[in-house]
């Protein structure tokens, strides 16, 4: 229909989560209309990303150094790892400015209908990193599903005989949430998990 | 928060349009997840597109080639001319894989509010083609909303003296279409452009 190129690039960017072909048509057409402000920027932001942007050894965030930034801030609590799934869940904590601790990586959850085992979690690398002595306490921040249950409680289990504190996050009533509308789990936790004001 | 190099990557992506800031941020980190199978061709397809992509200089259509495919192609029928404001709707007439002559891309509609005249449309470029012996036909293919319908009267209007005939795309119901679902305005059209069977 149109020019290979242009193909080529509605194809790539269809490939995207949230793009599917039609949006990806239109996307494109945005690109080429306005070169300068979209599409060159775009292809030099890629380029240099597939350059530079690499997984931390240490805690699994992805950074265009390795160990990345978190990792190599000395300003950053080490004795203080906050397990998260995903690095998505990373960035969502980050946003909050509120942790000021380092960060361990899972890429995913135990699962054993995928057939998901601890070694494919960066789980042992965790336990390895937990028997520090500086490492004082590991805050699960896994998500509220089966899997994510499944996975804390492992974890939890793990690091056997150090004095590692481990914690969770708390379950309760959003900020802002009118009990009306929040699910029965939610409310019975917040209920169960009640605390003198 | 993350590194500059993926801040920037994110900041490019969430300027397209149906991408925000969010779907972004879940797109970049599928894009470093998967960095053999959507990165890199991403990367590589932009910069193709990048140097190769032009407009054509006779239709307004966006080629690697300038004339592009469809005005090069000896295949297809000069005497007829579609008229369609956007690339975007050429590439689904195009996809019907129903006509066979050339077009001729606007760039957009007449717009006294938006203070869009004939001259900022390619409109001059369309009578001059017009006004070519070989164009038997110029068929309309503006939206039909009040600013596509003023340009296609607008351009009616233009290819004065010449023996062009000026065709618009019929209306009535869609084909799949339930009269029930159907607006008053295109069963309005529907009835009144009613034809014998």
């Amino acid at each position: 229909m149109s020019s290979p190129e242009i193909e080529r690039l509605i194809q790539a960017l269809s490939k995207l989560p949230g793009l599917g072909p039609r949006s990806a048509r239109r996307a494109v057409l945005a690109l080429i209309r306005r070169r300068e402000t979209l599409l060159t920027p775009l292809a030099r932001a890629l380029s240099e990303a597939a350059e530079t942007v690499s997984t931390c050894s240490t805690c699994g965030n992805v950074d265009s150094r390795d160990p990345c930034t978190i990792c190599a801030d000395p300003g950053r609590d080490a004795g203080q790892i906050c397990v998260v799934e995903d690095v998505a869940d990373l960035w969502a904590l980050e946003r909050t400015h509120a942790y000021k601790g380092r960060y361990h990586v899972l890429g995913g959850t135990l699962s054993a209908l995928d057939g998901i085992t601890p070694e494919d979690l960066r789980i042992p690398d965790l336990v390895q990193r937990a028997s520090d002595a500086a490492v004082k306490e590991v805050i699960l921040a896994t998500s509220l599903t089966v899997d994510g249950q499944t996975t804390a409680h492992y974890i939890t289990d793990r690091p056997e005989g150090s004095g590692v504190a481990v914690s969770g996050l708390a379950h309760g009533v959003p900020v802002g949430g009118e009990l009306d509308y929040l699910d029965d789990g939610t409310l019975q936790a917040a209920l169960k998990q009640r605390r003198p004001v």
